[in-house]
């Protein structure tokens, strides 16, 4: 059996989100289709991330077991070749059989986009919030940065999820933006609550329309209640950008 | 009656382009319809370009009468709020009854986009041209500016295609690109033939793969000859960026 590493770019749009869901069409079963068709068997794909319905990926990565050897570029065209136009494979390559991709990510990068402005652009309607309230995008700036160190990020978190173990470092928290319509808020971490960082967006920008202080975050943080949170920002803003291993891909040879 | 100057933005994917067609939803009807409702009766839009099917606009230009006064930005939402995503209405105001989007015109600009890389990013495949194939950018900008000033379009004009015409002026024609997957084609002039700016593209592209020198436009233009320019590229990578009029628009009280 040979492990894969994939990288993978979606739009989430009309999609249930990568993980299988009783009805609707999730990223992982189109994944598992394309790779099964191609290995004449039913695979696993395991994902980085289980990104939430609407949520879409730049660099997502997952991992699957093939039994066929197949040179990686020709590997990359004949999953894309399965896969409907809106899933791509950008790259694969052969990883140690024990590699994870959830459990040895050493750090992964959401980004969120906000259109800030009376009228949305057709080109964004599906790839931005559309915020046409007034944002002071630099009060949302320092209250981003207030969450970035190791917390437990209760507060931050979907009502009812189960997740063992809510403390999470965040080691860069920040927004651009201003001039134009597009306000830009980029996290990166060793992992992230259900919600997480849509939570935060709802309210960094109830911060912007000048409804929190900037100074609100840290305690909302202290308070580790989902109730002293703004709103789970839209999930047509969020994108997983990449995610980092240790070089080599893992560190240990098998 | 009050004359009107729309700005719209669209997003042509599935739509059958501007003009009404006798299957399949166009532009026109969808702003037609939206205006005469709100004005509670049939009204006529014309627009500065007639983007064919799956053509996108960031600047189309279009005006309509209408019997009601309505303050613009008012209009502006009344207009939007009748109008699917995929069309915006940018901005409106009144101009005088003589006003023509068309024929006062003084430069138009479009953009094509070509996604030069063996991946297409799910965000990209509906605005862009995937070329996998490795392009020479150089040559291509070399080729490009070999169409500046004003000819006889008739190589580069739609096969059958039967305007009056076919001298126009082309002020800018430039490729930016190179280093990432995205090359850029901008062109501004004074009018378009039907087809243009795709053939010349098609045939930037042939000159790109180092089918045709940069020098062969001189000679495509001067045989007037449509057999001898390129293949007519697809119109997703299309975008209409902008109309430019004499201020104020006209130029002419009334």
């Amino acid at each position: 059996m040979h492990t894969i590493k994939l990288t993978l770019a979606y739009d989430g749009t009309g999609l249930v989100g990568w993980q299988r869901q009783a009805a609707g069409v999730s990223v992982q079963e189109l994944v598992e289709e394309a790779c099964g068709e191609l290995d004449g068997r039913a695979v696993t794909v395991v994902a980085a991330g289980r990104t939430d319905a609407g949520v879409h990926a730049l660099g997502q990565v997952a991992s699957v077991s093939l039994a066929r050897v197949i040179e990686p570029r020709s590997l990359v065209g004949a999953i894309n070749a399965r896969l409907p136009p809106t899933v791509r494979v950008l790259h694969a390559g052969e990883v140690p059989p024990d590699f994870h991709p959830r459990f040895h990510a050493r750090r992964k990068t959401y980004r969120y986009r906000i259109w800030n402005a009376e009228i949305i652009s057709p080109f964004e309607r599906l790839y931005a919030w559309h915020v046409p309230a007034d944002l002071d995008v630099a009060s949302m700036g320092e209250a981003a940065r207030a969450i970035e160190g190791t917390h437990d990020f209760s507060a931050f978190r979907a009502a009812g999820s189960d997740t063992h173990g809510s403390e999470r470092s965040v080691f860069v928290s920040q927004v651009q933006g201003g001039g134009d319509a597009l306000v830009v808020y980029e996290i990166s971490g060793d992992g992230f609550l259900r919600h997480m960082v849509r939570t935060i967006v709802g309210t960094l920008v109830e911060v912007g329309r000048g409804r929190r202080s900037p100074h609100s975050m840290t305690e909302i943080l202290a308070s580790r209640d989902r109730g002293r949170a703004g709103p789970t920002a839209p999930p047509e803003g969020l994108f997983l950008t990449h995610v980092e291993y240790d070089e080599p891909v893992p560190a240990a040879a098998t």
